[in-house]
């Protein structure tokens, strides 16, 4: 069975998972270029609704805002770090879960360094993304736009549904984690602040932005997390020939693999990568379940599929927020070493 | 007068405007990090708000969503490039204006670098911020914690008060800009895809932001825009310690200088930018004669103060968004050859 080889191989890699990357002895990055673009989106208009009175600074006089005419809508934006000398073939693309941003790969909650800074001192061009509704990408009207309300997520569902602890409480000394969870239950208000609000009924617009963006920087590999994993799965089918691999990081979602063409994935490796305490909630197990069927059904189809449940290879503790925990280094060492293995580097 | 002599340096100044800047046959920058923060913000507890149905995933169950909880709110997103051997003695904090986020100041609409490029290669450690309530800062749900809704701005307010020209219209070809204009009106619908909502009610969280970014980063040196120049003027005033300087263009706004004590900013120079067709609009000559009004206070009280209109040095055809114009190198490259008068390079 291809997946035991895997696992070995996994083993290996969690032996030295406290080696120490080295960089040389000046660990300065030489940069081409920082920049930023959009992608997607569209002109919408609208029309007939009522002006209204507003301060726009505060003891000013008041104004009439009329809030008809003309917008952009479902763009998303997208901030990318080249390197001089990549040392990989392609760059590597950081999509974000829900209810958060591009922040997602940047600094960590704690103040250590993300994904983003690992994959460029890896040598790779790291391209950063906004999902359409959030953040720089900006959002739009409802329900005149957007056909619903935002959902803001509470501290106490972030806590509990990233699978930081079972117990959440407004008073931080009270707050209850996993035993030996990784994520630095400390930073969680810090990381909180990242939070961003979601709207339900935007999928479409993402995916078509997702799109854009591989069509515009691809070839590239796609780098997951939660709900983006249905956005890079299915990126990767609506373009298998600028898709180079696709790593997913707890993705919460996958299509429907009796709906698709998998065959058309037989070149693009998939590596999944779950955390710890998975089987403690009543949701987790199904979108696990969910995603292994889409991944058996990858399998079925030639495609070449990774799967680690990072308890089983030794690495226990791992929440939700990976890329956020204390050991992210190490999860981020174990991409690398597999985007290694599938030939993907110079 | 203090000011003929300025004008005459800025005249020399613009004889080498079309002058190269040399950044030396290798062009990349050596970076010793980036990586992004938040500051300001606090927790707020929503309580007996209804619990509402809602479809997470499209085709999936109907959840049931309980607004109430814990959630930051007021924080600000700070993102950073700092350079291996920075030549400017203090860091560049960069801080956009209305309806937009930092993306203000990195690539341009039309694709060409911005300031955050130029302060990076001109040897400036540079902090690009997202105002409270936009971008990856998030905002929070109104009017239960925002105490107003939020504004969005259309193309053709846009079009007209960032003075891109006098006529609107939906359809590009038919838009009339301002002669010799030089904002890309050809990328104007692009840099509409950056705009975002605003709320008129967080002016106090805002500068709470900013007035910690200072304490957290500073010494610095503060460029500030459009609805920020009365943030950045403020900061100066409630960190005249931490700031060294502060570079204002076209600010909206400034304090009334009767209720400050402006002798504290004495060893804080100030430089104001403005671009042209300012006295074609209603609204602009009030802005600026309400800032000339704290300007001429600054003067009184001995604070260096630099005011160039531009036009009147000879480049003519500036927008509002001076940092997306055509031109937006030679504009940086008077604040960086200011900034060097100022004895602010090591």
């Amino acid at each position: 069975m291809k997946l035991r080889k895997l696992v070995t191989f996994f083993v290996a890699v969690s032996v030295m998972m406290f080696s120490v990357v080295a960089y040389g002895a000046d660990d300065s990055l030489k940069i081409k270029d920082i920049g930023s673009f959009y992608v997607g989106g569209h002109e919408i208009v609208l029309e007939g609704l009522p002006a209204y009175d507003a301060v726009f600074t505060e003891g000013g006089p008041v104004r009439k805002v009329d809030p008809n005419g003309s917008f952009e809508t479902g763009q998303m934006y997208v901030q990318y770090v080249q390197l001089k000398n990549a040392k990989a073939k392609y760059p590597v693309l950081l999509w974000h879960g829900g209810g958060l941003t591009g922040n997602t790969w940047e600094t960590k909650a704690d103040g250590n360094p993300g994904w983003q800074m690992f994959f460029l001192k890896a040598g790779h061009n790291v391209y950063v993304s906004d999902a359409v509704e959030r953040g720089r990408s900006s959002w739009s009207r409802y329900p005149e736009i957007y056909k619903s309300e935002p959902i803001f997520r509470t501290k106490k569902e972030s806590w509990e549904s990233f699978r930081i602890g079972p117990t959440y409480d407004d008073d931080p000394s009270k707050r209850i984690s996993h035993p030996g969870v990784l994520f630095p239950a400390e930073s969680f208000d810090q990381f909180m602040k990242s939070a961003v609000p979601r709207w339900i009924t935007n999928n479409q617009a993402t995916q078509e932005a997702y799109d854009q963006l591989v069509q515009k920087v691809g070839p590239a590999v796609i780098v997951v997390h939660s709900q983006s994993g249905a956005f890079g799965a299915r990126a990767a089918l609506n373009a298998p020939d600028k898709v180079k691999a696709v790593v997913l990081i707890e993705p919460s979602g996958a299509p429907d693999p009796a709906k698709e063409n998998l065959a058309l994935l037989k070149n693009i490796p998939h590596l999944y990568i779950w955390g710890d305490n998975v089987d403690k909630y009543p949701t987790w197990p199904k979108y696990y379940a969910n995603v292994a069927r889409y991944r058996d059904a990858l399998i079925e189809n030639g495609v070449p599929v990774t799967w680690i449940d990072l308890p089983k290879i030794g690495i226990k503790g791992n929440s939700h927020m990976l890329m956020m925990d204390k050991n992210s280094d190490q999860i981020a060492e174990i991409i690398q070493k597999w985007l290694e293995s599938q030939n993907l580097m110079k």
